[in-house]
Parts: C-alpha cells; sequence; structure tokens
C-alpha cells in the first residue's frame, strides 16, 4: 500500500505555499495550518514547497522543500513571528503590463508540478493570486489558486477581522497602558505628554486598537487617537492636549503614521528639511512632538514602536493565533476541494461571548479593496473609539498564547529552508 | 493584648517609603516587599506612609496613608510597572545649598512621627538619603534612612545588578530577536537596516543586554550593538553594516542613546537645525538612518523603545521581581536593626548555576557614583559583547513572571492613594 501511494505519489500534483507583503507575529501559524493540514493529505498531495521570500521566489524558481522540516519544527511555526520562508514586497504589474512575469510563474508551476498556489498576504496579493487563477486557465494550465488572508492593518475587506491584527491590536493595548502608568507616575515633575506613533498609513485600525487599554474610563490612556481617517486638525489637538494635562496631569497619544493635514499632506512628510537641505525622515511622532513644544511648552517623550509592534510574538493574542492557524487549514481544504480563486474568511457569529467561524469568498470580491475604519466607530471629537468599535475589538485580542522559553528567551524555530533543484534556466526580475 | 498593642501603635515609629526617579517595571515590587514585610512588624512599626510623587510628596506634606490598600492590592503591585505612589524627577542640592529643604523634610518626619525613610531610587537618591540620615542626626532627631537600590541602568556600584534593570534587559533583547526576524524576512525586497534606539545616557548595560538575543551565533541579531562608552567611528560603523548586508543580506542595529562621537558630542544632538532653525530633537536612532541612507544608500527602519522599555511588564524577568522584591523585604530589616544610611544589595555567589543573596552596603559608598560597562565586557571591535558579559547577564533574565490578564489586558492596579491630613503650613518647591 505504501508502496503504491508513493509511486502515485509522482503523479499527484504538488502545493506551493508564499508569504507575502509586510510579515506578522502569527503568519507562521498560517504556514503551519498549511504545511499540517496538507501534510495530512498525502494521499492526494505530493510535495509540499514555500517559495523563497514569497513570489520572488517563484519567478527565481527558489522553492524550498518542506519536507526536510520535521513535525515539530512546523509546530514551532505557531509560536515564530517574521515570515519562516521569507516574505516580499514585490508586487506584480498587470497581466498587460508584464505578461512576462505571469508566464514566468506558469512556467515554474509546470516544471515542478504545482497543482495548487496558497498566497499568504493583503489586498495587493489577493489580486496576483486572482490573476494567476484567471492567466494560467488562460494558457491551459488547471492550477487552484487560494488567497489566505494577512496583514496587521486588518483593512481587508468581508473578512471580520485579518489574521495579525488582532496580536498588534494587543501589543498596541498593553504598551500604552504600561507607558501610560509611567508616564502618570512620573508626569508631578517629568514628562507631561507622551505620543505613541503605530503603523497605519490609511487605515487607524491599530491605532484603535489602543483604545482597548481605556476600559472606558476617560482619565485613562489613550487620552487621544489620532486616525489616517480624520482630518488632523492642530488647533483641536492643542486644545485637547491641554484639558488632559489640566485634568489628569497628563496626556498620552497614539498616533497612526498616516495621518494627514487638510491639505491631505502626511504630517510625516511636512517635516521640512534639515540644515543640509534632506528633507527630514522624522515620522508623525517627531512632528507632533515639535508642534506640542513649540506651542504648549511642554515635556515630551515619544516612542516609535515600528517593526516590534508587528513581530511580538511574545504577547500576541491567542485568538488571533487560532484564526491564523485556521485560515491555513482551511486554504488547504478549498485547494482541495477546486474551490479556485477563493479565500477563506473570518466570520463573527457572535459578540459575547464572542464565537467565529470559517467561511470564504472570491478573490476578485476582496482584492485591492481597503477597508478604512468607520466613521461611527471614531468618536464624535475624532479622538476616540466609539463603545461599538471597543466591542468590535475586544475579543480580538483575547487569550495570551505565549511561547517557549529557554535561558529567558522565546524558542523561535529557524527553518532549514532547503531548495528544490532548479530545473529552468535563470530568470532577470 | 491586641487592646494593649493599639495603644502602643500610637508610641511607635512610623515607616515612610517613596519612590524616586525614573520608574521601571519592577519598583512596585520592591513597593511590596517593604509594605508586605513591614506589616508583619505591626509590633514595631506604626504606620506605612509612602510619598506622594516621591521626595514632592515628602516636602509638601504629602504623604500616603498604604493601611487603605487591601493586602490583595499590595501584592498585586508585584504585577504592576510604574511607579504606584508617583515619583518624581527632583534632586535635593546640597545641604549647603538648600538646608532649607533638608529641614523641612526632617520637619515633616517629626510632624508625622517618622522614624524609618525607606528610599527608592537610583545613585542620585542614594546621595539624597544619606544626607537626610546625616542631617536628621544633627538635628536631634533619630531617623534610620535606608537605601532601595533601583534602576534601569544598571550603573549602581556594588551591588551585582541593579533591580529594574534585568527587566529591561529582557525586553531588549526579546525585541531584537523579534523584530530581527522580521527585516530577515523581508530583507530580500525591503528594509535592509533596522535600529533600535534603547535607553542608556551614559553606560551601556541595556543596549549590552540586546546581545543576549544573539546567543554567540555570528550571523544573528544583533549584528552591531553601540555603546556610550565606545566612541562612535562613522566609518568603522558603516563598514560593518556593509559587511553584514552582504554576509546576511541585512544588519540590526542596537544604540544607546548616549552614544558620542570623537568630539564628545551626543549623536542625538548633532542632528543640526531643521528648516525653521529649531535644534533637531530627533534621536540617535534618526542620526544613524540620516548616515545610513546618505553613505550607504540602503532602506532603513528605526524603532526607538522608549518609555515601552521600562514599563515592560508584561515580558518583565522573574529574576529581576525576586530581587526587587528582597531588596524591599531587606530594607525593612535593615531599619528595623537600626542599619542606618545603609542600602540592600545584590550579591552574586554563583554564575551556573545562578545563585544570588541579599547583603548591605553603607550608603555613601553607592551615592553618586556611576558604574559603567567595564572595558573587557565589550568585544575587541567595539561592536558586541564579550563571553564574559555574555555569562553576566544572562542569568539577570532568566524566568518568566507575567501578570493576570482578563479579557486580554494585563490587570494592573491602581491604588487608592489617601492622604494623610497635614498637619504642616504649605511649602514653597
Amino acid at each position: 500500500m505504501s508502496f503504491l501511494l508513493q509511486i502515485g505519489r509522482g503523479n499527484m500534483q504538488n502545493l506551493l505555499y508564499a508569504q507575502s507583503g509586510g510579515v506578522t507575529s502569527v503568519i507562521n501559524a498560517s504556514a503551519a495550518g498549511v504545511i499540517e493540514t496538507a501534510r495530512q493529505f498525502s494521499n492526494r498531495i505530493g510535495k509540499i514547497y514555500a517559495g523563497l521570500n514569497g513570489i520572488i521566489g517563484v519567478l527565481q524558481e527558489e522553492l524550498i522543500d518542506t519536507s526536510y522540516e520535521s513535525n515539530e519544527h512546523i509546530r514551532n511555526l505557531t509560536y515564530t513571528p517574521a515570515g519562516a520562508f521569507g516574505s516580499c514586497r514585490y508586487k506584480l504589474k498587470s497581466i498587460e503590463q508584464n505578461r512576462r512575469e505571469y508566464e514566468r510563474i506558469v512556467e515554474v508551476f509546470k516544471a515542478h508540478n504545482i497543482g495548487y498556489f496558497l498566497y499568504n498576504g493583503g489586498g495587493d496579493s489577493q489580486d496576483t493570486a486572482n490573476k494567476l487563477a484567471q492567466l494560467s486557465h488562460s494558457l491551459g494550465y488547471p492550477l487552484t489558486c487560494i488567497g489566505i488572508p494577512k496583514t496587521i492593518d486588518n483593512d481587508l475587506p468581508i473578512t471580520d477581522c485579518s489574521p495579525g491584527f488582532g496580536s498588534v491590536a494587543k501589543y498596541v493595548a498593553v504598551s500604552i497602558m504600561e507607558a501610560g502608568l509611567d508616564v502618570e507616575s512620573m508626569a508631578k515633575s517629568s514628562t507631561k505628554v507622551f505620543i505613541l506613533e503605530v503603523m497605519g498609513r490609511h487605515a487607524g485600525w491599530i491605532a484603535a486598537a489602543s483604545g482597548l487599554a481605556k476600559q472606558h474610563e476617560q482619565r485613562l490612556p489613550p487620552h487621544i487617537i489620532l486616525f489616517p481617517e480624520i482630518v488632523f486638525d492642530e488647533e483641536k489637538f492643542l486644545a485637547k492636549i491641554q484639558e488632559c494635562v489640566n485634568n489628569y496631569g497628563y496626556c498620552t497619544i497614539v498616533a497612526s503614521e498616516g495621518i494627514k493635514d487638510s491639505h491631505g499632506r502626511f504630517l510625516s512628510e511636512s517635516n521640512s528639511k534639515d540644515a543640509f537641505g534632506h528633507a527630514q525622515l522624522g515620522g508623525v511622532a517627531q512632528t507632533l512632538a515639535h508642534i506640542i513644544k513649540d506651542k504648549l511648552k511642554l515635556k515630551y517623550h515619544y516612542a516609535i514602536a515600528d517593526y516590534l509592534q508587528r513581530s511580538a510574538r511574545h504577547i500576541a493574542s491567542q485568538v488571533d493565533i487560532e484564526q491564523a492557524y485556521a485560515v491555513g487549514q482551511e486554504a488547504v481544504h478549498l485547494a482541495l476541494a477546486g474551490k479556485n480563486s477563493t479565500m477563506p474568511i473570518i466570520v463573527r457569529t457572535s459578540d459575547n461571548p464572542y464565537k467565529w467561524k470559517i467561511d470564504s469568498v472570491e478573490l476578485h470580491k476582496v482584492a485591492n479593496v481597503e477597508h478604512k475604519m468607520p466613521r461611527h466607530y471614531i468618536s464624535e471629537d475624532g479622538f476616540g473609539i466609539t463603545n461599538e468599535c471597543y466591542q468590535y475589538l475586544q475579543p480580538l485580542i483575547q487569550g495570551e498564547a505565549y511561547p517557549e522559553y529557554t535561558n529567558g528567551l522565546p524558542q523561535y524555530v529557524r527553518l532549514k529552508n532547503i531548495l528544490v533543484p532548479k530545473k529552468l534556466a535563470d530568470f532577470q526580475l
């Protein structure tokens, strides 16, 4: 039987998984969901490959053979942040503009007998997966393309939330809670205003999540949240800071990197030039700090969470990890069911107690659609979240899922990432 | 018997605890050590007071009566970052320069029958405690002053380490480990150089702790550590970055805020002026980023941990918390033993397995002495830590001591902080 299976395996189509775009602290949990599930279907799936550095690895025929990785290492992916196979920022142009790349991908798929392509990324990546599905069929190559949702920005449409978001939400809420206690305890004689700059170029979900720390108490941090969806109003902003300092002795601010002024200009770009004439590269936090210093003469500090926020697996949300795993798992089921050009989504079936299930959607419905914060999730003054938003966000940060520690440090896994021998000529990107 | 004890308590001297300087994620564990221990000696200690906002509260006769706080809340202090009674940045001048303040403090002590003063802070605070001990005795007021060590900077002398440091060390090591994985997985098509700016104006201990993440593997982050103890050499720095990018595809840097150039100037101040002629307030990370962009044309990102690093109770070191508690506990024992002008210290009795005990030292030996990194703890090229340093640091981040979570967030306690009625006239700072 196992002999027959082994012979059979040669004819079975292989599965290729690839990570795309900015990584998260739980994208590897999706990878584990894919690989562990696919390994259960060894009677239907041949090899399980992964693209080295995402679609770049596919274009360059750098495919990782995951069969060299032990079950234990694959399991450990659920505890390991970032992209274990490498990810990339590489957006394929439209088929009209760059047919050559799409054809190359199909050529690599053919050469390595890839029947299932699972692409783990945000809106752009879902668009790519959708186009690949179309093109491969028009080229007569029967490929099943499945998208797997991932983005810390939580800006994918249709799905109730995006895997990766819940953990950055938890990180941001915990961080402002902790830093807020710090500032509060020193405010009498030291820093009065603290700014935490978080990611979110176009959508304010990450900044919004800091509102969870407030727990409906006006006096608690964060006192001001700045969303990309709300035009920055310097006068109102300064008045609110002064009000907080008067009432509570200090003020804490969480600012999205993407906030814009009334001219639609990013605040992070309005920071003029330095003495050498270079455009200032400081971000939003620094711009805000300058304004506060100039106009209010208050002592400030700022933190820029940058990559720390999206790699902080040590404080990931259990719900987020479960969902990240589940969409990876479901992607394999969709692939085997031949549901081409679809993506698993998370459907909320109950708020309290929080319940969710996995469903799926056609890729063309999610590709390139950006889901921003609705106005009714933002408080009237534009500086906080509403109760409705709180209810939405609150379940997503539930549960702690600590990695294992050895010698005081998390035991994150590094895979072998052994490449499959190339069969094609080199390809220039 | 209990009636007699209660009568007796009126004559017993009270204990005053105060927090000083920048707070840490475990200073409240020292507070818990003090209060829980003092409560065990209700036959010898009257009331247990705390200064509101440290010494400022003492000067202004704003004393918190901790007897209003439940045993459970005091216990929860071991899980709560920052200063639960408020801390301050307020350095008393010398007795010659400002005798008025010292006399006021003694006046407040007399009015509230304070026999024990426990001052929880860094080098400056130990100096203050020492001076107060001297002055009160010269004024004929029999005060027992005990210092309790605290500083994230780890720059107190004699003690093997300073409570507060182990937790920031763990935070920094975990953070660079996680962000390093993130950068590594994206480097092929995105950020090549990542900078994490950490605290440490004069001593590089915090930056050094990031070296624990490396675990002796050259290829692992952090690739470059910049210490205040080593003069910043731009050419060597850029060459090392290029070497890392060539060898590993990316480079991660942990920079102390206090690094200086060959003219002894802080790099954070060398950032020139902006278009409005304002001195640039960007810190070290930004200055380094500009250099990297100008000279190497590499894509970079930077994070500034700022207060997040010293308030991150969620990732505190178990060893650090135990030591913070133990020095608080011992301070009470020293006070009751009449060991005036002393401070508990941590003594390492074994490296492997790590063992430590509490001893004590006279305050004048620690006051105003800054313990920097010894040169033999820094690698020859100045960009890393030696094995000896690794052996020293490694035990300090051992063990996880997670706070309890409710609804996805840590349950940090906020005390009532009810003030004792004033007895004296107001005092102007």
